[in-house]
C-alpha cells in the first residue's frame, strides 16, 4: 500500500476526530499510507447509534482496535487510537497535549439529519454534541497548539436551497450603494444541518478573535465505499449505511436496486445536491492539510464534484441496474422532510480543484462497481431498515422508542 | 397603577421566561398592569451568577417571591411564578401545560458577552443554556400550544458591524442576475452573541418546518431602570448592573460619573450600537404580542431607537454630569474585546415604529434622572467591580476562579 502514495506527508501529525466513521476511517488510512503521522480520536458514538436503533452497516466492519492493529500489520504504519468524547474536556485536552497535532481533521459529529429529527432529545443531543465538541476543539487549539490547522467538516446542506448561486462560504453584497463580503446566508433544513451552521459561525469568530487557521469544508453527499487502502484486508473494510436514518441518497439507491426494492424517491425528486466520491473526500482532506489556511482566517471550500437531483440519481442507478440484469423500479413516497422539491441550485466548487483535486466523475463504471460490491453483501440487507423512519413534521417531544424510530410508516 | 394602562391585554396569557431579570421583570409588570395574564418562568440563574462572581445589582432587589407578592398587594393583579430551568424539559413541559400561554416572551438566557468569554466552561454553558433552552421552548410550542406566539429576545450584536446597512433580519440579494431574500448574514462577536445567532437559525427552521409564529427581536443595548410599575414600591425596584461583566455601556457610564470614577472607553470608542430606553423595551414587547407574527413566519424586528458610539455616550454623560456639578473624566483603556473600533454602522429600525412605538429619546432629562437615581444608591457601588474583567484574547481553557474573573487588570 505504501508504494501507492501520491505524495508524502513527511510525518505531519494529523489528529482525525471521528476517525472510526465512514469518511474518517478512509481518510485516516489514506493519510497514514502517505507518510502522515495519524491519531484517531473517536468515542464510537456512531456504532452506538446502530446498537440503539437496531441498524447495521451493510459491510461487516471490524472493531476500531482491530482496524488499527490490522493496518499496522498490512502497512507497517502505526495509527494512534484514542477512544474518548471530545465533549469531555479532560479527555480532549490530554489527547491534544500528548499527540501535539499539526493539523486536526474534525469529522466527529452526529451527522444524520433524520437522527436529529427523531425527537426533542435527539435534536438537543445532536446540537450539544456537535456544537460543544467543536468549541472544545477550538479551545484546545488556542490553548495547546495555536499553530495547529483545523480542518472541519461542514455540509453543503448549511446553505439550503437559495434562489441565487451558492458561493464558497462568503458572498459579496452590494446594498444601498455600499459593499461588503459577508458570510453566505444559511438556512439549514434539520437540527443536524443547523448544528453545522452554528459551528461555522463559532469557528469564524474564533479564527478572528484567536488567530486560528481554519478550513471549513462544506461537503456534499458522499457515495462509494472502496478506497485504495480499505480494500487491502477485510478487517479494513469501511462502513456502508443504507438505512432510512444514516443511508445517504446514492448509497441507499444502490442497495435498493441490488435487493429488488423500488428506489424510494422522496416527493417530486427535484431536490438537487452536490455529490462526491469517497475517494475524492480523502484527497480533499489531504489537499486542505497540505495547503493550510492562514492564521486568523476561516477559509471555506465547497467539497463536492457534481450536482444531481434525486431523480437524476434514480435514473442513473436504474440504467446501470438494468444493464446488470436487475429489475429496478422507482416509487415516489411522501417526503418525510420539509424541503423544496423543485428549486434552483447552482453551487460553486472551484477552490479545491484549483488546489489540485482531480474528481472521480459518477459514471457507469462507478455505479457498476458499487452495485457489484453491494450484491456481494446482499444477504446482510435488512429490508425493514430501508424505509424512511423519521418525519420532520412529527418529530415528537416524548422519547420515541428506538424500534418506533426505525420501523414506522 | 392599573389606572395608567394604555391598552387592555384582555386576559391574554403571556409566559415570560426570564421574568426575574432586568428586561423581564419590567415587562412582566408592564403587561400585568395592562390586563395581560402573566406567568413568570425563571431559574434565578442571573442571581446565581452574581453570587458566583461576587457581583451585585446597584439597587437592592427583593426576592422573586417577594416581588410578585408585593405586586399582588400593590396592583391587585396576580402574577404566577414558576421557578425552574427551561433546559429541564420535565419542568418546562409542565409549566407550559399548566399555564397554556397564548404568547411566550423568551428573555431567559445568559446575556453577558464577557461572561461567555470568561473561560471555556462559561462559553459552553452559555451556548448550551441559550440554544438548548430555546430548542425546548420551540418543542413545547409545537407539542402543547401550536398557536402560541413566540416572542424571542435576540440582540443587534448578532449582525456585527458589516460595511453595508443592517436590515431587519433579512436582506434581498441580487447576485449573478438572480435574486432572493435571505437571512441577513451574521457575525457575532462573542460566544454569547453567537448563541443568539444560533437561536435565530434554529427558530427560522422551526417556523418553516412546524408552522410556528415567531417574532425575533434583535434588541439594542437597554438603558434606564425606572418604569411606571417598578417605582410603585421599593420591593418592585428593578436590577441595575454596572459591573465589568453585566453592566452595559450607558448604565455603567452613569455609575462611573456618579461615583467619580473616570468613564472607561474601550479602545478608540468609535464602536457604534443601537440603544433604547427600558420603557421602550416593555412597549416593544407589548406591541409584538398585540400584533403577532403569522404562523410559519419568523418575523424579525430591530428593537432599538437611536444609534450612538461609545464616545457619543461618554460625551452625553460628561455634559450632564458637569451640569449637576460632578467632575466627569473619560479615559481610554485597552479594549478587552475583539471588535472594530471605527466602522460604518447604519441599522434599520422602522418596523416597531410602524406598529406604534413612540420612542423615548435619550436626552438631558433622562440622563439627569438616571444620574440622580444612581446617586441615591451611590453607597452600594463597589469600585472594584467597575473595571473590565474579561479579555477576549485571554479566555482560558482552565476554570478561571471567580474572583480572578472580576478583579483582573
Ligand atoms: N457522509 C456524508 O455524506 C457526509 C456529507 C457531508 C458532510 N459530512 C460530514 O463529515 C463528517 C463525517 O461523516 P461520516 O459520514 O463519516 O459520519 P460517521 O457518523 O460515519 O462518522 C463520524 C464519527 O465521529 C464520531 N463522533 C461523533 N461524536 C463524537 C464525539 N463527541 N467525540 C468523538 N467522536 C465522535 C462517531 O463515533 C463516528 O465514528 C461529519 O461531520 C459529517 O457531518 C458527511
Ligand atoms: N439588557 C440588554 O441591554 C439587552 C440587550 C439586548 C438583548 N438583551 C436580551 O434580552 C434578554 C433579557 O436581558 P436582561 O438584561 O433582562 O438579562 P437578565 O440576565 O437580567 O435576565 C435574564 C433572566 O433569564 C433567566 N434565565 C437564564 N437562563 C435561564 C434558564 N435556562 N431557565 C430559566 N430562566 C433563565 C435569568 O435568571 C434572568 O433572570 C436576554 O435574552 C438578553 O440577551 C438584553
Amino acid at each position: 500500500v505504501a508504494g501507492t502514495a501520491h505524495s508524502n506527508g513527511g510525518g505531519t501529525r494529523v489528529m482525525i476526530i471521528g476517525g472510526d466513521g465512514y469518511c474518517g476511517w478512509a481518510t485516516a488510512l489514506h493519510l497514514s499510507a502517505r507518510g502522515y503521522n495519524v491519531c484517531i480520536v473517536d468515542n464510537l458514538a456512531r456504532r452506538n447509534y446502530d446498537l440503539q436503533l437496531g441498524l447495521d452497516t451493510l459491510t461487516p466492519i471490524a472493531s476500531a482496535h482491530e482496524r488499527v492493529r490490522t493496518w499496522g500489520e498490512v502497512s507497517g504504519q502505526h495509527i494512534d487510537l484514542q477512544i474518548g468524547d471530545i465533549c469531555d474536556w479532560e479527555f480532549l485536552s490530554q489527547a491534544f497535549q500528548s499527540f501535539k497535532p499539526d493539523a486536526v481533521v474534525h469529522f466527529g459529529e452526529q451527522r444524520s439529519a433524520p437522527y436529529s429529527m427523531i425527537d426533542r432529545q435527539h435534536a438537543v443531543y445532536t446540537q450539544t454534541n456537535n456544537v460543544m465538541g467543536t468549541i472544545n476543539v477550538l479551545y484546545a487549539i488556542k490553548e495547546f497548539n495555536p499553530d495547529c490547522h483545523m480542518v472541519k467538516l461542514g455540509t453543503m446542506g448549511e446553505y439550503g436551497t437559495p434562489n441565487i448561486d451558492i458561493e464558497e462560504g462568503y458572498i459579496t453584497i452590494e446594498h444601498n450603494g455600499r459593499k461588503d463580503t459577508l458570510p453566505y446566508p444559511k438556512q439549514g433544513g434539520s437540527f443536524y444541518h443547523l448544528s453545522k451552521v452554528h459551528d461555522s459561525h463559532n469557528m469564524h469568530f474564533a479564527a478572528r478573535a484567536w488567530k486560528i487557521a481554519i478550513t471549513d469544508l462544506n461537503q456534499g453527499v458522499v457515495y462509494g465505499v472502496r478506497t485504495e487502502e480499505t480494500v487491502a484486508h477485510k478487517a479494513l473494510i469501511n462502513r456502508y449505511d443504507y438505512d432510512g436514518i444514516f443511508g445517504t441518497a446514492l448509497n441507499r439507491f444502490v442497495v435498493q436496486a441490488a435487493v429488488g426494492h423500488p428506489l424510494t424517491v422522496y416527493g417530486k425528486g427535484g431536490q438537487t445536491r452536490g455529490f462526491l466520491d469517497i475517494r475524492d473526500t480523502v484527497r480533499c482532506i489531504q489537499i486542505a492539510i497540505d495547503n493550510p489556511a492562514n492564521k486568523g482566517e476561516m477559509r471555506v471550500f465547497n467539497q463536492f464534484t457534481e450536482q444531481f437531483s434525486v431523480n437524476d440519481l434514480a435514473r442513473i442507478v436504474t440504467a446501470e441496474g438494468n444493464r446488470l440484469g436487475l429489475n429496478v423500479e422507482t416509487i415516489s413516497i411522501l417526503n418525510p422532510r420539509v424541503e423544496a422539491e423543485e428549486h434552483y441550485y447552482n453551487a460553486k466548487c472551484t477552490k479545491l480543484r484549483d488546489l489540485g483535486l482531480e474528481p472521480h466523475i459518477l459514471g457507469e463504471a462507478i455505479v457498476d462497481s458499487l452495485l457489484e460490491f453491494v450484491i456481494e453483501y446482499k444477504d446482510r440487507v435488512n429490508m425493514e431498515l430501508i424505509k424512511p423512519a423519521v418525519d420532520w413534521r412529527k418529530s415528537p417531544t416524548s422519547v420515541a422508542t428506538m424500534s418506533a424510530a426505525v420501523a414506522k410508516q
